[in-house]
């Protein structure tokens, strides 16, 4: 789970939870249709559920880790893996991509909204801090993808995932133009980047990409 | 565009400019190969763009990235990719990999030059610094690869291309060596490394590989 | 090969020396399978060797690394593999995976140690610790993988191999909570992860995966 400022809330903690869940069992699906081992199952679902935030850290030169400081993460993230690997083989119980959009798309907004946050309190520039929360929230899927040698979803399946965020993040800027207080730009950028990409899930709208035969050649 | 300490002259910019472009054009032309949408796009862009200079600061341990100081260039590539995706779906248009060939050799003199002496200004070993220089020129089409789920070309086309980067920037240490001035040494490296890579398409020259029947047993 | 702190004696080294060897021509042997050229198989075999210790320490923030304290290991490794690809295309010799099995369980079982000893030094949590060994073992031949577009063969060959380093390395958290010696640990750790490791490759022990019918509906 990328680490966040957003504090004010026991509320705010359920659903950072269930977001990074919602991550964690996203790098699971995957590993699962890849036929991975448990060691597979684990580290492909840290890294989506730990990975944009890593990432980020990287960038920002910013240490320790969140995983680093609260290390009880890390043995959650085993204990996840060994209880999903113990229930799931019984089959008794099935999980579909469908029953984690929804907490994914919550993990979408606050985990953006957190990164740009952190970024603005390092006195970055607008458009880098957008670009910090957006990794924060996708590349945890990115490498994940990655490492199960596939070509990352978001950067392919044009619905609309990081562009929610890209948007909702700007929220934070216009918060802080406002003067207006942290919880509220916070809260306004999860909120917009949530809706929108409920929305875009609703509405089915596809982002554009190339023409079927495209215009470069090789 | 790596960050680079060859600042004397507007045409040397220009370069720069026009280099950057070849290399993140690059990136657009694998993603659309891949059909990827208009997040991928932007991003392929921007890694094959911004990659290798940012691998080499991580490694080095330096901050600000170049794309955070002068954030300026991420909207000219968000710019530049809905130039691209505009007028390109257009077809009036047509980009080749031949191309931004020469563009592109610009951009592997000049940017593994910069990188080699960013790291002999930090003091680091000759061997050292002709890697950095070559991470830097090279590592944004691996990352393009990577992501776009190929082994990056540049370890298997058999073409020279980072071989003539690593030949030319020990220029930089030669110049370093006479006491002669930096901006003969990072012009001669670079030079050398276009005039190596336009000799090694003219030619077409191969590397070395290994024999079809490896020697190598599973 | 990831920065040790092993150093009380010259069997160790030779260990070391071995242990590294051993992970270059793991990279060597695949860049070959994949038709690498020249670059490739250079590249390859550094990530296989350098690559876990170089993410550990950019993870622990630590500098310089191994390879810019002792850059001669750069030089040793574009020795190593010019001398591969001379004498192998001749093909009067050849090396086998089989071959490499022993050598790549001792180099396991050390830098797991050194870097999880690394990692303590810096007081980080045990389980953060713990992390950081295997990664430093094992991240090399993840990234030697993804590079040459593969799913890492840690994460789904089912043979335990980074479970033997996670095990084994908790042998330095007892020897710390015991006050043991340092040197003591670090054998113990090591002996510990290299036994584990024979013992599953001559049982041929099998980590549990999922069911070939995932639960995992898409």
């Amino acid at each position: 789970m990328p680490h966040t400022v957003l504090n004010f809330s026991v509320l705010q903690t359920l659903v950072e939870i269930l977001a990074t869940l919602a991550f964690a069992i996203s790098g699971m699906m995957e590993a699962a249709r890849k036929r991975l081992d448990v060691v597979g199952v684990c580290v492909v679902a840290g890294m989506a559920a730990f990975g944009g935030g890593t990432l980020r850290d990287i960038l920002l030169d910013r240490r320790p880790f969140f995983w680093v400081q609260h290390a009880a993460w890390l043995w959650a993230l085993l204990a996840l893996c060994a209880l999903a690997m113990l229930t799931l083989r019984a089959r008794h119980f099935e999980l579909t991509e469908r029953a984690v959009l929804w907490p994914d798309a919550l993990g979408l907004g606050l985990f953006s909204a957190s990164g740009t946050q952190i970024a603005l309190d390092m006195q970055m520039p607008a458009i880098v801090a957008v670009f910090m929360g957006v990794i924060t929230a996708v590349f945890g899927g990115v490498l994940r993808d990655i490492v199960c040698n596939e070509i990352p979803s978001v950067f392919r399946d044009h619905r609309p995932y990081a562009v929610c965020a890209f948007i909702g993040t700007w929220m934070l800027e216009l918060a802080q133009a406002l003067n207006a207080p942290k919880w509220l730009g916070l809260t306004a950028a999860a909120a917009t980047t949530v809706t929108l990409r409920g929305l875009a899930l609703w509405s089915g709208y596809r982002l554009p990409g190339w023409d079927p035969d495209s215009p470069w050649k090789k």
